[in-house]
């Protein structure tokens, strides 16, 4: 493995679709995956792992059932292992989302919205 | 554990030191950390880990014995475990680092630029 530069605008343009995230680097057994979100996407969450939200453009919510988070640019937060959470944005926003690789995105919740968990750009 | 906000720049705000990152949040057993650089680092490696680089303001040259890699704010890098390398920047740049709890600074060249490693803000 070799050191390259990994330049987000660059990933970003690269992919249009929402909700589905793609993998950009990989440190140990963990993935960096890029993600461009908006609307609502599903209450789940993850049994096995924490997982890291990263604002890279725009404003994310995070619902939970304790309250929300709203994060924007240059903002992150980490949601708990097994906490229920669910993602939305009312604007496109374009987020890098940090777990364990072979993370599924809706978690517990496997459905319509359940993406490839394995595409690198 | 709870899910807050956690913004860069006032983290950032909270501390002017170089070379001793900060910790600012965990997720499983890694640690994201925020640091200040300017200048040149020592030649180093992680026996151990793979190393995350994200810049968040400024240019980072990451010195590799197979070539520098140059790194600016919304770009990110990863050093592959046992690589050595030296990061340096000409001025001042803001960086998240993301790494195993633990990971020493000067990692396999413990000296005088060795920061404690467990410090949040």
């Amino acid at each position: 493995m070799t050191t390259q530069v990994i330049n987000f605008a660059d990933k970003f343009s690269q992919f249009t679709d929402l909700w589905s995230p793609r993998i950009i680097a990989q440190m140990n057994d963990y993935h960096f995956k890029l993600a461009k979100i908006q609307g609502e996407f599903i209450w789940h969450s993850h049994p096995e792992t924490d997982e890291v939200f990263i604002v890279i453009s725009g404003s994310l919510t995070i619902h939970l059932r304790a309250g929300d988070v709203q994060l924007k640019a240059g903002e992150m937060a980490v949601v708990p292992q097994g906490v229920e959470h669910k993602p939305s944005a009312e604007h496109e926003c374009h987020i890098l989302l940090i777990e364990p690789a072979g993370t599924r995105n809706t978690g517990d919740a496997e459905g319509d919205l359940t993406a490839e968990n394995d595409v690198w750009i």
